[in-house]
């Protein structure tokens, strides 16, 4: 493998003007440029980035543990963080961990490896104790309320965003609310399940624990939920369902029982998608874009600024009225 | 740092017991496993895997050129990836391009670099020539047609695929037939307007190009297009749409216009996705998952076993028949 040097004497041009030409530095004249690449072009030279990295201890890249691609949640999220990191020239390593701890720990086993900068966690399966023994390595930033830790997040409020969204219900004067969710067992969904139920026990309206419909990822489970719940021989006036997707969903299966929605069923949604802006449903804006976008603000001024670690910030969750309560 | 002999020294074991932990490799004793991790925490030992990677010449990593995540057609293709990359412990790294070539030539250019064994690009807005440059440093496999070239492909035949769904509308008696297309100018977009073009040509149809809509991405285009239609004075008795979801956009504003389909507008589209399930959507699958399955087992194999290189895998489309022509 020819060095620096050699190209520099073969293009006739000194070893910082190959070192600028390789770091792709603005101020090089188009000749000597063109005169270094064909000279690396004729020795077919390879700069090894993996030396370059162990000198520099930068990689320009940020690992993302995200459960699933394929989720609209995540992946707007995923979106808000990519169109950051774009600009900044970070790369995003990406892993799809379907909430397997193992998967997690290998993202921040590359931290502690020095193969990435940062680690941005979407969700997460592990304990916050064990993020916690990583941040020696480097910052560590959250897309969910962990509490005040060791490391980094950017989060909304979930529980405060869907009691409001119930007491917006209660005022309408709705009194039997099914709710559908995704995962069971999470952080933000554990967050709204105790919103669900302090909520039904603070203002005395009776909880049916049979009209929480768990495992509610994609529009064909909104659908099947509400195939479930309209088999029942008492069903809920209201509906608050985590993910607007999901929602649209049901209110598709809804026309062939011909429910009326809001007469017959409200609706109140979760994430302000897309489908839910032309169904005119009336959602919950978590701001999912924003998220994403301030999380890569935080972990790239903590690589490169070495802004002050950790950071705590909370996002505005927004009613959106339409037409579904 | 400290080093692998003195964490052997200190933990008791063997050199080849350390290395065995830091591989994670099955054959070590609980017993000694816990002693070297105790030691390894003890000293703070982080093995740096730029050194691990420079000795190896192999990163475990495979970049993923994509250019836009948070759209169906293109985070399907990298769920089918990410599902075969997780079990086969690969890495992705993930840039999102936006079409822009500068970018795309960067992850190309990690390769020369050796911060990654391979790439897959979903859809590039590349020359096939400027990525076949790219081929000696190793393997390249794309998610689109690009011919013959010195790269591998796994591809969906786009233009067969949309006239075969053409044939189809015209096989019921649909002669008045709009198109609702994403990017104009793609190499697979490209494919499909041929194909309308040829279609109309050979059956002797007059085509209408007022009624072909370009830029039609989201649900919320779908509805849009639909209203641009919705005002001309001639209207075309049936639409082909690349991707279900914005079918399912113009499907959900058709209601407003109290448009009844098929009766006065057929609609055939384009994905197989899980909204155009609910909705009856008539459709073509054109097996985005698999499209990422296969390119990864592709370059999995090419990396690993020394596969022949390049191969060129063809893809079945289906028609399904719902009730929307």
């Amino acid at each position: 493998m020819a060095n620096i040097k050699e190209i520099a004497r073969i293009a006739g041009v000194s070893v910082t003007t190959v070192s600028r030409v390789l770091n792709n530095h603005p101020y090089v004249s188009p000749q000597k440029r063109a005169a270094v690449l064909a000279t690396i072009e004729q020795l077919n030279y390879t700069r090894n980035m993996n030396a370059v990295h162990l000198i520099t201890g930068r990689t320009g890249a940020i690992g993302v543990v995200i459960p699933n691609i394929n989720y609209y949640y995540f992946s707007a999220i995923l979106e808000g963080l990519a169109r950051e990191a774009l600009p900044a020239k970070y790369r995003l390593i990406l892993c799809q961990t379907s909430y397997r701890p193992e998967e997690e720990l290998q993202v921040l086993d590359m931290l502690r490896n020095k193969e990435i900068d940062g680690v941005v966690i979407v969700s997460t399966a592990l304990k916050p104790e064990t993020i916690e023994a990583y941040t020696a390595y480097g910052p560590v930033v959250t897309c969910q309320d962990s509490g005040e830790r060791r490391f980094s997040s950017v989060y909304l409020e979930h529980y405060a965003a869907f009691w409001h969204g119930l007491q917006y219900l209660r005022n309408k004067g709705y009194r039997k609310i099914g709710y559908f969710e995704g995962r069971q067992h999470g952080s933000s969904s554990g967050l709204r399940q105790k919103a669900f139920g302090d909520f039904h026990r603070e203002s005395g309206i009776p909880l049916h624990p049979e009209w929480i419909m768990f495992d509610c990822a994609t529009e064909e489970d909104g659908a099947a939920a509400l195939d479930r719940l309209w088999q029942m021989e008492e069903r809920p006036d209201a509906l608050i369902i985590a993910g607007d997707h999901v929602a649209a969903g049901l209110m598709i299966a809804a026309r062939s029982y011909k429910i009326r929605i809001p007469e017959d069923l409200a609706i109140i949604g979760f994430d302000n998608q897309p489908i839910g802006r032309l169904l005119g449903l009336t959602t919950i804006d978590n701001q999912l874009f924003e998220m994403g976008a301030a999380a890569f603000r935080i972990i790239h001024d903590q690589i490169n600024e070495d802004a002050p670690s950790p950071v705590y910030r909370k996002l505005d969750y927004r009613l959106i009225e339409r037409t579904t309560v």
